[in-house]
């Protein structure tokens, strides 16, 4: 049974996401368009749920998450903030676990031991624009837009601004945080938001591509490599030497690196193993 | 009595420093023209001096600070600063004291509970130019330009580099304060100290929209946000998400955040009550 | 006699590395083409013994680093590194002592005294790009081409990959590891790891002019900016600005700050004694 249909079966309607394994690339599509992708609670579940199983899916080596509708997402589903304030405390208790799990979603996203790309062709906003600046990778159609625009609700983006402030400049996260105004691709792009703004017909087959190559190198070797960039990237520079060279020793020592070096210096292809 | 006629008032010539309020915009203005609005002891008590009553300005929602004459500021008072040798220590009493005091005045714009913008025309150098990557947000005319030329007088741009390096990448500020050559706005604008270069024409409509817009949100969002920015900007991820997620559920328990969510629902502009 | 003869009189063939100095600028020339200046153990010695002349030359105020033939550096010496899994221990030794010599080296460009150039004319990828990443500034003729490869050998460029995510923004260092693929030097000027690039014919006269404004400071300034940018941005503000408040002032009491403020406030060219 596939990963799709398992999905589909232990879920009644509405489908946040779809999932779907092309050879070695698991797309997660944001399915529930109507609702522009809003990230409930149930939504998050989801996702969460996606991204174990594209972590474990051992054919699977990079993940795709893209979407259907007009909006990759518009961020959490504010009716559904909005009702919480009936419970007893005001919603104080459902706040504290919504941007919990919220956060914890995109700590799985880089704590996801395969590269994760962002596709996007729409508008991604406030958590929305989060789950971008969190994937590895981001590539959108030139018509795609971009916001953190909390500040026009009375609720500042400050979970989302964790992510945009670790890709992008300070004076542009902070534009962007304090007016709430959208960007164009573009512009997201020259920031840093986004890896390329390409053009919308040519988005698809970018990402492909993107992902077919990366899917080609040996997973275990991306898994060390990945993990090793989000640890070193919190470190002072004579600790993070430190530590990654550990880190490439260890990777020398495993089969995959004999393997892919010595196909190097014989001029053939390598056959990973992922050990 | 309007905060300009207070400034006025409690100072005797040279004027540093000049207030004015329009609406919710609080603009300072470095207005020793003649002296290139040198940091001197006394400009920076005169500028701290107005931060602190534009924080404390009830109606002040968004800080401006432009300048009169050629020069944003041209940093330290070199005069002052050589005359300090002659005391029996050399200086050293007046250079601790110089340099904690410029160290906290930039820290003040940090801190600020309102958004800082820098609006330049003309040059911004050695603690000028880090006033201007101190600001939350910074346009200039296109005619602008920064340098960190302290290398070029013996005394590198060793705090300025502070501000300058949590804005710009390694290499264009380590190019900055080892050549101490200036740059154009629009060089300036591609390596992130501003959020824009303007024709000389537009720049002061340009902060003016930008001031607006921002005046418009919450000040209780603002203040919550702005803060937030700086303190997680310190923080690994897991800290910085798990700070951030406190943040926000205590934001949605603030009026503002129930009123502007609310109206966004109801498609009806919201009413603040900076609560 | 010349650093340049006793480094080749210190060595039998093969030569890594050639040493000049014209007048303040000490050149270190990787000169190893036939092995695309790999960087074996041997050759990393050759580098950080030049790098320590380097600092120690009290003639030599800046260091350039270029290269003969077409590749700055293809990083490791791939076949070195196969022929220790021969070793009892699988090599296991062998590649501590090799990512933490490396490591070293890259340490050792950053606490050099004094600035340290990278001229790129070809190719700089894996451990060679590291290095480039590691000098403080970096020019490259428009057809260079940098990468981070390991990931197609399946050895991910872990070490690299701590200088590379010190220059450029996240997404950016994540396409390169990710994919392996090669960059062109504009796009390597646009994400931040080069300073500029320029057409072939202009970069040693573009390198030259560089190096001459620098070398034209004071050697203690250049050397206690150097070191404090390295050390503050390693801190929180706050913490940043307590000790570049301190290095400014100490900064004040050296003759050489006197002396260039003095020539300043005279309109006369200082000189520098460096102390």
């Amino acid at each position: 049974m596939s990963t799709a249909s398992m999905a589909a079966d232990s879920k009644a309607a509405p489908v946040f996401v779809r999932e779907t394994r092309e050879g070695p690339v698991y797309r997660i599509t944001l399915a529930n368009a109507a609702a522009r992708n809003a990230l409930s609670r149930a939504a998050m579940d989801e996702i969460s749920a996606a991204l174990t199983r594209a972590a474990e899916d051992a054919d699977a080596r990079v993940v795709v998450i893209g979407h259907e509708g007009p909006a990759f997402s518009a961020g959490h589903d504010l009716k559904e903030m909005q009702a919480a304030r009936r419970s007893a405390d005001g919603g104080r208790a459902f706040y504290d676990a919504l941007f919990a799990q919220c956060s914890d979603m995109m700590m799985q996203v880089v704590r996801c031991p395969k590269p994760v790309i962002a596709e996007v062709d729409g508008v991604a906003s406030a958590a929305g624009c989060q789950l971008v600046a969190s994937c590895d990778l981001a590539y959108a159609s030139e018509t795609s837009r971009f916001a953190t625009p909390g500040v026009n609700i009375g609720l500042f983006c400050s979970t989302p601004m964790v992510a945009l402030t670790r890709n992008v400049a300070r004076k542009h996260a902070m534009e962007m945080l304090l007016t709430g105004e959208m960007i164009g691709a573009d512009e997201a792009q020259a920031i840093g938001l986004l890896n390329r703004a390409v053009p919308q017909a040519d988005l698809s087959a970018t990402v492909r591509r993107l992902a077919e190559t990366i899917a080609s190198k040996s997973p275990l070797t991306l898994k060390t490599g990945k993990e090793a960039f989000y640890v070193q990237a919190e470190m002072g520079l004579a600790d993070a030497y430190a530590y990654t060279a550990r880190v490439m020793a260890e990777n020398m020592m495993a089969r995959d690196a004999n393997e892919g070096i010595g196909a190097f210096v014989e001029k053939r292809p390598p056959t990973w193993t992922g050990s």
